[in-house]
C-alpha cells in the first residue's frame, strides 16, 4: 500500500479526529484543513478543526472555516490526529505537541522539503505545489465526493500558495487540478472576490507606505522593504494585509533575493523571504530559527527593525555570494 | 466544415500570409501572431509578422518577436492576411484597413465580443480568454508540431489575458490548455522571469508615485487613479510601466469600476476600465470611441488630464446606476 493509500484508509475508517495546521494560517493551510474535515464530516466521523490563529478574513469565505477552533477550545483530544501543511507539530503554535501524547494515530501531510516526517503516517511531497494537491490525492481514494465545497478549498489553496498559478512550484498537474476543480463546481466567483477584488483600502495604504522604503543592495540583487510598527497603525492596516508586499522587493528587474521586515509588537520582526533563482532562503530562514521552501520562507527575530535588517540583509549576502560557486 | 477547420485548411496551404495584431501590443496579441508566424513558417510559408508598435521589453522573450515588423516595412502585400485578436481592421493602425484591397483572403481569429466579422473567414468567440486559445485549436487542426517555441507564445498570451489566470474569462479549458502547453515545453522560466520577475524599477517607482492620486467615488464603488506626464518622466517609467496600474483601484473591496487615467502627449488620455460584476465597461469606453470586453476596456480621449476624469467617472457613474435596475 502507498502512504496515499494507507492514509486514505485510515481515514475511511476514522470515527473522529481533529485536523491541525500552523500557525498564522495561509490559504493551503486553512483550504487543505477544511477539505479534509468536511471529507471526513461527510463520512459521518465526529472531526474538529483546529487552528491556534483566527482565520484572515480574506477566508472568510471558505466553507466550513467559522468550525475552525483554537487548540484550548478542544476539550479532549481525539484518538486520530491529521497534522497538515506543518513541517513539525510545533508549527500548530506552542506546546502543541504535548497533543501526541493524548492521541493515537498522527498523520502527517506536507509539501514542505524540511517536514521532519513526525507522524505514524506520512505522505511528504516536495513536489506538490500545495499541500492541497496531496489531500486531493488522498481524498481521490476514499469513499466521498469531492463536493463543491471540498473544491473551493483546494482551489483556494492552489491559488494562494502558487502566487496565482506563478511560481516555480507550479506544475502541470497543479493546472490539471485546479481545471478539474473548477469543473467540480468550485465557487470561482467567491474566491475572486476574496482572494483578489476586496483588497482593504487600508492595505493599499499600506503598499503607499512602504513603497518609499523600498531598498536595493548587493549590485540590486537583494531587495527589500520594511513595515513599521506606526506605518501599520497609522494606515489602519491589519498585519495580514502586509503579507502579499514581499513580492514587490522580489519582482524587479536583476534581484534574486526579495525581503520585506515587518515590526512585531515586543521588540520582534517577522521576515518574509523569497528568492527568484540560485538563493535558498529556506537556509537564510533556517539561520534565524524559520525555515520553509527554497523560494519561499520566513523566520521572526529578535531585535529592533534596523538591527534585524542589517543582520538578515547580511546573510543574505553571504548566500548570494555563496551562490556564485555552486 | 467548421470555422476551425476552414481557417485551418487555408493556413496549411498557404504559401504566403502576413499575421498582424493590434496596436499597443499586449500577450495574447503578440503571443497569437508569433504562434501562427512560427506555424506558419515550420509549413515553409513566406511570413510576415506585423505590427505598427514596437514589442515591449517585457516581451523580448518571445521567440521570434525580432521579425516583427511595422506595416510601412512590407513592400509587398501578401495575398493572405491573418489578423488576431483584433476588433476591426483599424485597430492594426490607422490608414491599414487599405491593406484590404490589396490582399486576397482575409481570415480573422479573435475573442473580443465587439469584432465586426470583417473577415472572408472568421472565427469570433467571446467565451475564449484568450486569442490563443483559437489558434491552439486552429493549430491542432494543421500537419504542424506545436514546439516548445510555440507553446511559449500561446503559454504567454493566456497568463497574460487572464490576469495570471484570475479573471473571470479563465475557464477550465483555459486551465488545461496551460497544462498541455507546459507539457508541451513553454519555457515556464523564461515566462515567469519577463512577465513576473522583471519588472523595471522606475515601474515600482511609477506605482509609489500613482497610489497616493487613489480616489473613491459613489459610495466606494468606483476607484481610479492617475498618472500625469510628468510622474511618468520623473520615474523614468515607460508607458507600459503603466500598464497594470488599473488593477490597484479595481482591486479594492466595494469598488465595481477601477479606472486608470494616463497623461498621452498631444492633449490626449488614455483610459483603462475594468468592472468585476455588474457594469459592462465595454460600453462605458464605446461611448468615447473605445471597446474591449465586458470587463476590461479602454478608450482615448482627447482633452486635460481633469476634464476627462471628470468625464468618464460620470459616465461610469451612469452605467453603474443603470446596472442597478437589471
Amino acid at each position: 500500500m502507498t502512504a496515499i493509500e494507507s492514509i486514505a484508509a485510515t481515514l475511511a475508517a476514522a470515527r473522529e479526529a481533529a485536523v491541525v495546521s500552523h500557525i498564522i494560517p495561509d490559504g493551503d493551510c486553512l483550504g487543505s484543513t477544511l477539505a479534509l474535515a468536511l471529507a471526513l464530516r461527510q463520512r459521518g466521523a465526529k472531526v474538529v478543526a483546529v487552528n491556534a490563529d483566527p482565520v484572515p478574513e480574506m477566508f472568510h469565505f471558505l466553507p466550513g472555516q467559522e468550525t475552525i477552533i483554537p487548540p484550548a477550545r478542544v476539550t479532549e483530544v481525539p484518538g486520530l490526529l491529521v497534522m497538515v501543511d506543518s513541517t513539525d507539530m510545533e508549527r500548530a503554535g506552542e506546546g502543541f505537541s504535548r497533543w501526541r501524547q493524548k492521541t493515537g494515530t498522527v498523520i502527517n501531510i506536507d509539501h514542505h522539503v524540511s517536514n521532519t516526517r513526525f507522524g505514524d503516517l506520512n505522505l511528504v511531497d516536495g513536489r506538490a505545489a500545495a499541500t492541497a494537491e496531496l489531500v486531493f490525492a488522498i481524498l481521490e481514494k476514499m469513499p466521498v465526493t469531492i463536493t463543491p465545497d471540498i473544491a473551493t478549498c483546494l482551489y483556494t489553496a492552489l491559488a494562494t500558495d502558487t502566487g496565482s498559478f506563478q511560481y516555480e512550484n507550479c506544475t502541470a498537474a497543479t493546472m490539471r487540478l485546479a481545471a478539474r476543480l473548477m469543473e467540480l463546481g468550485a465557487d470561482l466567483p467567491r474566491i475572486r472576490e476574496y482572494l483578489w477584488e476586496r483588497k482593504p483600502l487600508a492595505g493599499i495604504r499600506l503598499l503607499a507606505a512602504a513603497l518609499p522604503t523600498l531598498t536595493l543592495a548587493y549590485d540590486g540583487r537583494i531587495a527589500w522593504m520594511t513595515v513599521s510598527g506606526t506605518a501599520l497603525e497609522a494606515t489602519g492596516a491589519r498585519p495580514e494585509d502586509a503579507e502579499g508586499l514581499v513580492n514587490y522587493p522580489r519582482s524587479i528587474a536583476g534581484v534574486e533575493v526579495g525581503l520585506l521586515f515587518r515590526e512585531l509588537p515586543g521588540g520582534q520582526v517577522k521576515v518574509s523571504l523569497r528568492s527568484k533563482k540560485s538563493v535558498d532562503v529556506n537556509a537564510i530562514a533556517a539561520r534565524f530559527g524559520g525555515g520553509g521552501h527554497r523560494r519561499a520562507a520566513g523566520c521572526t527575530v529578535k531585535g529592533d527593525l534596523d538591527a534585524v535588517v542589517a543582520m538578515v540583509v547580511a546573510a543574505a549576502g553571504e548566500e548570494l555570494n555563496d551562490g556564485r560557486f555552486h
